[in-house]
This record gives C-alpha cells, structure tokens and sequence, in this order.
C-alpha cells in the first residue's frame, strides 16, 4: 500500500516536471501539512540576507523623503521660535531701493538709478545697430565696423566699474548686481547680434562667388560638375523661393530697430532673423506665470530674512576663528537654505519669467532648461541648467573655435573661461572686491567634470549624479562663505 | 522653379508618411535651416510645462537622500559642538546592571537579578510539560489540565507585578524591561505549546472516532462511500506510512524536555512537533551575525547616550509648560533619534539575533520579517514588520476565533486587542505606572488600517506606504513623549 500511495505522488509531480531532489522536500512538505500539529514554518531565508536576493525597497525613498520633511519642518519651527518672524517686505523695500527717510541726499531713488542705467543701456543698443546699418550700406567698412561693435560692447560692460569707481556708495548693492547683469546680457546679445550679421554678409559673398563659379563651368561643360551645380541650384530655389522661403526676413532687411528691440526682450541669447513663433498669446498661461513670480519672489524674500541672513550673520565670528569643525558645521548649515534658493530662484528665473516673456511675445522656442536634475555628470550639468547661455556657448564661442581647427578640449576651456569671467565680474564688481574665488569655482569645473565622469563610468549613472548634486549643494555655499568672510575682514575687522 | 522643387520636397515626405501639417512645418524647418544666420531655435515647451508631458525626476532620489545626509552630518557636528562627546560605555555598565560603587546594599548585583529571573522562569516551564505529560498519560483530566496551564501562564506575568510591588526600588528599569520582554515570550511559548498539544490529542480522538465510523460503513457497502474511505486510507498512509512520515515525531513523543527546550530556545512562538532544520551550521554567518550585534549595540547605546538623552532631557521644562509649537518641535526633534534607534533595534533584533539564533540551532524558517518597508497601508505593516508575533496571532488567536464562527473583523479587534495588554504591560510595569498611552495606541491601529487602506485606494499605493512611515515615525515618539511628561511629572514635580 505505501509504494502504490508513493508511485501516485511520484506521478502526480512527475506530470508537474518537478525534479528529484525537489520531490523529496514536497512529499515531506505534503507530509509535514498533514501533521495533526498545524505547522506554519517552512525552510525560508531573511530578507536582509544576500541568499534571499530580495532587492525591493522602494518605500525606503518614500523614508527619504517623509524623514527630511520632518527635518524641515522642525527646522522651520526652530527657527521661528529662536528668531521669532522676521519677514518684513518694507526692510526689503529700503535694501532693493537704498531708500532711507533719515538721510535722503545719500541715496538717490531707485527709480532715478533705474531709468538712468536703462537709458545708458540703450545708448550701447542704438549704436550695435547704427554701426550694422553702415556696414550693411558699404558706409564703413567691415574690419572698422567689427572694431567698432567690439569697442561699444567692452566700453559698456566697463561702466559699472567707472560708475562705482567715483559714486560707489550711492548704489545698493542689488541694484548694481541687477545692473550688471543686465550689462552683461545686452553684452551677449550684441556680440550674437554682430556675429550673427557677420555670418550673412560671409555668406551672401560667398553665394556670389559660387555663381560666378557655376557660370563659368557652365560655359565650359562638364557633366559632373552640371550636376552638382544643378542641385546647388535646387537647394538654393528651396531656400529662396519656395512659399515658406518667401515669408522669412533676409539680409539686410532685418537691420531695423523693432527687429533689434525685439531679439533683446526675447527669452535668447542667440540672435535670428527669423525665430520661431507661436499662433496665439495663450492668457491663462501667462496669469499663472505672473502669479508664480508674485508669490514665488515673495516666498524667497521672506526664506532669505528669516533663514539666510540670521545664518549668515551669525557666521562671521565662527569663519574668523578658523575652527574647521565649526565652519564645516555652518557651511553645513548654510548649504540647506542656499540650496533651496537656488532652487526657487532656477524655477522663477529660467520657469516662470523666461516663459512669460516668450509667451508676451510669442516665441515659440522655450526650451529655457533641459533636464539637468538627472545629469551624470558635470558636463552634462552645465549644457542643460542654463541653455540660453548655453546655446549662446556653443553657437558663438565653441563651434567657431573648432571651426577655426582647434581641438574639442581647448574650445571647451575657451567655454569655460569666459563664463568664469563673467561670473568673476557678476560677483566682484558689485561687492568692489577683486577676488578670484567665483573665477577659480567655474575653472574648476573641467576637472570636475572629468572626475564626475569617471565616477558615472566607474561607480554607475547614480554615483555620477550624487556628485553632481554635491558639487551645487556644497561648491555654492563654499564660494558665498569665502566672499562673505573676505568682505566682513574687509568691512567689520574683529575688535 | 518653385513648383517644381516643393513638389519634390513633397514626394520625399510622402515617403516617409507624414502628415501634411507636419509637412509645412518641415518644409520649414528644412529652408530655415539653410539659412544664413546659422539658427538653432525650434519651437518647443519648458519640461516643467504640462504640455511637455516630461516625467522623468529620477535625480531627485538622489538629491533628497543628498539632502538628508547634509542634514544628517549638520546636525551631528551641532550635537557633537553642543554637548561635546557624551558616550561612555561606563555608565551604561551602571544603568544596566543597577550597581552602584557608593550604596552597595541598595542595588544588588545585577548577575543574581538574572540568574534569579532565570531560574524562577524555568519554574513554569517544567510545570507547562509536566501537566502536558499528565494529560497524556491520562493522570489529568483533559479540563484540569488545561485549566492548570492557564493559571501557570497568569501566574507567570503575575510575577513581575507582585515582585515590585514589595521590592520596587532594587530593579533598573532596563532590568525590569527586559525581564518583562522575557516573560511574556515565555507566556506566548506555553500557550502555543499548550494549545498545540491539545489539537494533536484533539486530532487523535478523531482519527480513532473516523477509523470506528470506516470500519461500520465497510461492513455495509455503499460504491461512494467506499471510494471517500479508500481516499481518507491512502491519505493516512501518506502521513503514517511514508519514509518522510517515519521520520517525523508523532504526539505524545514529543513531551520531553528536550524537545520543549529546543523549543523555548528557537527564534519562534509557535510550536510544532517537527520543524525544519538546516544541515550544518554555517561558521562565517555566525561570526557576521555576532559582529553586528556586538557592533551595533554598541552604536545604538552611543546614540542613545549622545542623541537622545540631551533631547529627552531638554524637553522636560517644555513639555510641563505645554505648549503647541514648543512640544510639535521638541516631538520632531525627538522624532529623528527615535526612529532611527528603532530601525537598529528592529535590525539587531530581528535580523542580527534571531537568524544568530536560529543559525545556532539549525533553524530553517528565518522569516522573522517581510517587506514591511513596502507596506502600503497599516494592517500590511503589522503583518509583516514581527513575523513571529504575527503568526502566533494568526494560529493560536485569529484562526481559532473565525473557525469558532466569528468574523474576521471580530477577530482582528481581538488580535490588536491582545497585542495592545501586551504593549501596556510591557511598558506600564518596568515604569510601575499604570497609562493607557500604549494600550489605546495600539487600539488606534484598527481605524488608522482603515484610514491608511482609504488613502492607498483613493491616492494610490504611494500615499499609503507614507501613511505608514508617518505613524511609524511620529506616533512613537509621541507615545514615549505622553509616558515621558507623566513620569517627570511624578517624579520631578516642577518647582
């Protein structure tokens, strides 16, 4: 009876293609079930051991991110309870103005400094245009006209130095930071604007010659080259005559002033004669935007009063001491509230402004910011965050240095020394203070480029990224802290 | 010309099939390529634009566990600044053992505490097989031994309770707690060992009761009847006959101290006459596990001495002065400790003790959890986070009260009700202060299951894995906070 009852399970897992060792354990499993005694264990490992191969933690991000907003908010209580309120948008009022009812003659209203840089900052416009038109008309010639553009573009990007050099005091320091970069745009685009132009002119000469080209051969026949000049042709009449064609502005009827107003309110760096546009200027679209710039620049303002300057203020004694555990701690300290900043101040600027402005003017092209929160690394980091800089970079600065024959690398550096320059500027001119503290942080960025590189090569995709994000989270504190520590040296010496 | 060319331009999108919208477009796109002004702007959206339909956020993970880690290292370096190093091993020598260099005679030593518990508990156990083995062999009836099993168990609990009542002041609270923690194993041990021995002898009078009614319905012969009977035959042989079956021990073989020791030693609650068992005993794991535990303890007492006490202790004037945002932040505040100490506690002991254990004693089933980290609402959690607690609930507490004819609702209520005396007695004893803070804590586990079960079906599974870490992270802290305020008020009256 036992071997007929044993030959019937044998079959029965046999029809399952079970395997042998397999067929013991299940007759003692079935066997085991039977048991009078309701057993409930079963051979198993834990889960945390490497022989389960459990890899499922997926509600740990959920951890993550329930533990720091616990953090957060006891953080933000924290603060309350040790500062109490400190949002006041009046103080922001005096700071952004330099208003001050005590002493009136020291700091002129903004709206005169305003009006006054706008003013100037039109002057530079009117003659990039001016000095266009006489090329374009064979007044002056080319050389002297792009001596000229060059001339205009560093004489205006001077003038906040000069200014400051013999009035610095009457001048907040946000105002002379906007003015700056206000400078520094219009600077950017006047170059794209000039090179832009340059590019046409090249071209239509070299059109000209490849006619008188294509005459020629044509009147001494040679079938390879008749069919190369044919689709020449046809190329040409599809840039030229087609409907399409017909609609986009030339050389140089684009050399208008609505043309050059338009290219510098637009959401670019990169000058066209012809962007891309949308149909319609959608309402609901820009009431949000302007909602989330309300809001958003009133919620940065109140987040630097209650969280920035307390932090700060308290760290001038902690950075004069030089106790490295203590100013790790405050760089520590800082890095959460400026990292978040900077976060609110990406999404308003490169969001929430530069989309209303290309929806006001219908320009269609608002890829204003790639997806640089997944980058890998760093290189990847500095093509995506910023792309009208970046498509500026390329378009102006890295492409015709490897057009010119230079390597990839070096056109590169050139990207990155220029952009070092200008964040040097950005930064020391409206603090008049010459470090090189923001210069050496972006030369600093090829190197880190390259080891972020081999990190995402060597360690994963993940590690590349973590790197990426350490270098925002901790290089910007780490700069601020050094500026802030040479500018108190400077201005309030320890008793 | 023109017509020509666009035709051309046509039949080229032609074969590639796209639609006539998108070939204007491309017409376009390709003669504003050609342009001379080199442009590189399309139109297209902003990621964080809706219409863009971008959803890849992926880098976030990595910046949120970036940003807990920044928080993390800040907050260390700031306890660390504050209260300077407190961990000292020593002290802990002192609070866990009681003793104390200047009173001798008030604590003893804290090896008699243990080999006292210990050698009381065994009392009980010897009492639990003895009366089994009564029954067995017939010397008790079936009712009394039952009845006596229970009394033993009450006894047992009991113990703890009377023995402070007269000797309060000579126990640590650690000392208490952790003989009330082995008490209450023992307590769930016997009564699994009791109630699975009765099924056995409750399984064997049926068995004799069918083979009596088999033999009846042979004698008079009936084709169904005979064929259930040959079925119910070639089953019994399976679990009798088998080589698998010969192996195993059958009741009442098992009453012996032995077999009640493996059991009493064994990482479960629930008894069973045969368990499986691993083939050898694995060296290199035994050492991994011994190091976590000697490690890890020593990580979690540091914590406790450096993190929390200062927080606990600091939180005594708030919580007698009882206001809202001071005790929300002092409850966030103790909230982050807290739940970490839990998580290595819940490590060391589920994951580093009992698979040491069960390794020492060739213990196979090692599920002393499941993914409870996934868990998507409040019932799934306890189910999963204490395996062993949770499948003695379910044969010896749930299973037995549905089979009984309740509801399954019922017998949920009355599971949680158990866990929630066993909770109170846990902590309300070594405190030797009667609360119901635990008690209705784990009462209030029923509707948060409910409530967490609504959000994960009306919000999705993600909102209900964060409904669970919330009432893990925050009602814990706020239970130990409710138990903290009562002793301090007791205990230190405020001046």
């Amino acid at each position: 009876m036992a071997t007929e009852s044993e030959e019937k399970a044998l079959r029965y897992r046999r029809a399952q293609s079970v395997s042998k060792a397999e067929e013991i354990t299940e007759t003692e499993k079935k066997v085991r079930k039977l048991q009078l005694d309701k057993p409930v264990h079963t051979p198993r490992d834990s889960l945390f051991s490497w022989s389960s191969e459990f890899n499922n933690f997926t509600g740990l991000v959920n951890w993550g991110f329930l533990m720091l907003s616990v953090g957060g908010v006891r953080l933000g209580l924290e603060n309350f309870l040790k500062y109490g309120l400190r949002v006041n948008p009046l103080e922001w009022f005096i700071v952004l103005t330099g208003y001050n009812e005590g002493d009136r003659s020291q700091y002129p209203s903004v709206i005169l400094i305003v009006s006054l840089f706008v003013s100037v900052s039109i002057v530079p416009i009117v003659i990039g245009l001016l000095v266009e038109k006489g090329i374009a008309v064979d007044l002056i010639p080319e050389k002297l006209g792009v001596g000229l553009q060059i001339s205009n573009m560093i004489c205006m990007v001077l003038l906040p130095i000069i200014a400051l050099h013999f009035r610095g005091n009457d001048f907040s320091f946000v105002g002379i930071t906007s003015v700056c970069m206000l400078y520094l745009i219009i600077f950017l685009k006047l170059w794209s604007y000039t090179q832009t132009n340059h590019w046409c002119r090249l071209g239509l000469k070299r059109k000209y010659l490849d006619n008188k080209l294509r005459r020629q051969s044509l009147s001494a026949p040679n079938w390879n080259k008749l069919i190369t000049a044919e689709q020449e042709k046809s190329k040409e009449d599809l840039i030229n005559d087609t409907p399409a064609a017909a609609r986009l502005t030339k050389y140089p009827d684009n050399l208008n002033l609505k043309d050059l107003v338009y290219f510098m309110l637009a959401p670019t760096l990169c000058y066209e004669l012809n962007y891309p546009r949308t149909a319609r200027i959608r309402k609901r679209f820009v009431i949000k935007r302007v909602l989330e710039l309300f809001f958003g620049i009133n919620l940065v303002l109140a987040l630097f009063q209650q969280w920035m300057i307390p932090t700060i203020t308290n760290s001038v004694e902690t950075f004069s001491k030089m106790d490295p555990i203590r100013i790790t701690e405050r760089l520590l300290k800082l890095a959460v509230p400026n990292h978040l900043l900077w976060l609110c101040f990406f999404y308003l600027s490169f969001h929430s402004f530069l989309n209303l402005m290309g929806e006001l003017l219908q320009f269609a092209d608002r890829k204003f910011y790639a997806d640089w929160w997944n980058s890998n690394n760093i290189s990847v980091f500095w093509s995506t965050w910023n792309m009208p800089v970046h498509m500026w970079a390329v378009r102006h600065v890295y492409k015709p240095i490897t057009e010119m024959g230079f390597s990839k690398f070096n056109a590169g550096i050139v990207v990155f020394a220029i952009s070092a320059l200008f964040h040097e500027y950005l930064v020391s001119v409206p603090l008049q203070m010459f470090r090189i503290w923001a210069f050496l942080g972006m030369m600093a960025q090829p190197p880190l480029a390259i080891i972020s590189r081999t990190a995402e090569l060597r360690l994963g995709p993940r590690w590349g990224n973590i790197m990426v994000w350490s270098s925002l989270i901790l290089g910007q504190p780490l700069a601020i802290m050094m500026y802030y520590h040479d500018y108190a040296m400077l201005h309030f010496k320890p008793t």
